[in-house]
């Protein structure tokens, strides 16, 4: 048996907590091995390029995106002229959303244009209401706002069905929990999530609920009669557990099992030894920070590999392993050559944090603008039209 | 700790077992005890007649409901002008229904016709998908057929929602088995209903959904804004497991406790030491069964308190306290006149057991008959209109 010290310094990577080995950064290879899931090799990145005729996004070629579950299971089929779904999906814990929440809806839409598919996102407004102890309606007018953030990363309203569970659940979605929660017992969900008896049964009850998105037949008004049809799930790492035991399910209830695609985690101003957290608002750049927060917070928080003093740092160069800036800007500088030069010129010291700073504030300011303007367009009748229960016609044109 | 042999041998009473002590029978008095319910004493009964101004029923009168849970609150506000609804429910575990699934709902019309209150009947087809692994398919069905048979006990359409959990489990009522799950641990579910770590998790996760009717914000359609109507459970003892985790939640989450009131359960023909069983058709009278099926198995296999030989018989008489023929006309001879005469000339050995077993035959073959042609006059259309989603107009009247 490990001491309760030897368990702190390990990594830890759950639904609902993410954390380094003491004092490092979270080891993705390590995740990997552990969970059982395959990297995502250049070869599957070429292969997006080629099927889907435009280049590969940013997360895919930089490696945001750094490990899957059969996803060359759905390209081959999707050669042969199968398609497929994209499920994905958010717990509204927090009124605003911050960056590391845009990354798996930035990277579904890429994905949802490139191989023109349909897609469900589901808001497990019935999960944060367990979890963080907030009531129905709180969970609920919090799914809502999120819908707001998420519907204005650009998704297209033909092939998109965004639902709040505590909306939603019912029906066929709830005849796959019971089949799904048949076949999964207490001791494996212990295992799996590491539950204790001392936690409620509302969260021992919810796997399931996140599992059932996995399954077509758990959306008879989008995918009637198309029970075979695939799914494929982008998301952070951190949600493998759930999709884990839903793959082992699968088979024993007719099912294909879902294929992932699996994100690292957005690293934290203060440096990479986990995620973004909600619960420090100085750890985060939130969509609805000002221009003026983003200058503040990256300036002040950003984490920098630079040297101490000019005088070292033009003699020594950055360390680009641990620096905040050239992280984040390897999630949203587009411009590869730009990217390459910054990672060069700073390495070698003759930039400067500040100015690396001052191009993120720049990249960063410019998205954050983009989304605002984007999210002050949605209205409530789109929330509605996106979140109605209705067929998706053409959904795969 | 016990041995397992000590442990077999106690009686034993979950919603999924009931066994008496070895060799002996349910002992009800160890039962209110256990389970911490009030007995339903004659002051009681008596003031259902003074209120409803009708005779109490026989399964009052006799002592069938023995058992509830502030059924004294209930009548208070009756009293003082405020209805409540009722509650009751079925498995549906198997196509036809014997005597002892029938004690319940006919006891429930008759609550239904005195007080003149609303019903809700939950079929929990997904708990039986679960538990008895039938398909989801196959346990819709035999709630449907059984739904039938519920209605031929002649309930008031106009008062009356029928429903199955996978047709109706979503929406106000989903949020109910949340608010519900948030308020037990798994510990607590352990310690109630005796799950182990290898039993799935549906298990785990059903009893809130067994809880949630007793709410009546789970049925907005027909409880809008009267939150605070009071709920009536009219059950057999057995569940009462489910119910006082329900009224322990219940003031954690701004409702009222649920009431109850309580049956013993309908012996098997081989006599009282546990309740009928569906497994063994042998030991019931099933409401399918034909008039000859009902000859043959009263005489055959309806344990008898009569002696061995027709001299003993005439010199000791018969040992009512075990006999069979005699606990069923308990239930289901309305005559408490002749009910006595039976009783003191069967007790005394003037009357033999052919001839109780006679006149119990003739008892149950007219009940089963009348089932069977008012289940006969049961449409689908029928099934449909009483499980529709619907206000239920003038439901106090």
């Amino acid at each position: 048996m490990e001491t309760k010290n030897q368990e702190e310094e390990e990594q830890l990577v759950t639904p609902w907590e993410v954390s380094a080995e003491k004092g490092g950064k979270i080891d993705y290879d390590k995740l990997i091995d552990k969970f059982g899931c395959q990297r995502l090799d250049q070869s599957l990145v070429d292969r997006v390029a080629r099927l889907t005729g435009r280049p590969p996004h940013v997360f895919l070629r930089r490696g945001v995106f750094f490990a899957h579950r059969d996803f060359s299971d759905i390209l081959d089929a999707y050669e042969r002229g199968q398609k497929f779904y994209l499920y994905t999906g958010r717990g509204p814990s927090s009124e605003a959303l911050h960056l590391g929440h845009l990354v798996p809806f930035m990277f579904t839409k890429y994905l949802q244009d490139a191989f023109k598919v349909p897609l469900v996102i589901q808001l497990t407004d019935d999960e944060k209401c367990m979890w963080k102890n907030l009531t129905v309606e709180e969970s609920q007018r919090l799914a809502r706002e999120n819908a707001k953030d998420i519907i204005a990363c650009g998704f297209d309203i033909s092939r998109t069905f965004i639902f709040s569970d505590f909306d939603y659940v019912g029906g066929s979605f709830y005849k796959n929990m019971v089949k799904i929660a048949k076949c999964v017992t207490y001791n494996k969900v212990v295992g799996i999530f590491g539950f204790s008896g001392e936690d409620h049964i509302g969260k021992v009850s919810f796997p399931p609920v996140q599992a059932a998105p996995s399954f077509p037949s758990s959306f008879p008004h989008i995918f009637s009669s198309k029970d075979d049809l695939r799914c494929l799930i982008p998301c952070a790492i951190d949600q493998d557990p759930y999709f884990r035991m839903t793959r082992d399910v699968a088979p024993r209830i007719g099912y294909h099992k879902p294929a992932l695609i699996e994100s690292s985690f957005f690293p934290a101003l203060q440096g990479e030894t986990g995620k973004m957290s909600s619960s420090d608002p100085n750890s985060a750049i939130y969509v609805t920070d000002s221009g003026k927060d983003i200058k503040n917070k990256i300036n002040k928080y950003a984490f920098s590999g630079g040297q101490d003093s000019v005088e070292n740092h033009r003699k020594y160069g950055a360390n680009l392993e641990v620096d905040i800036p050239i992280k984040y800007l390897g999630f949203f500088l587009e411009d590869d050559a730009e990217l390459e030069h910054i990672r060069k010129e700073y390495g070698t010291g003759r930039m400067l944090t500040g100015e690396v700073k001052k191009r993120l504030i720049e990249v960063l300011t410019e998205l954050v603008e983009r989304h605002r303007r984007a999210r002050a367009a949605v209205t409530e009748e789109m929330v509605d039209a996106f979140m109605a229960v209705r067929p998706l016609p053409n959904m795969f044109n």
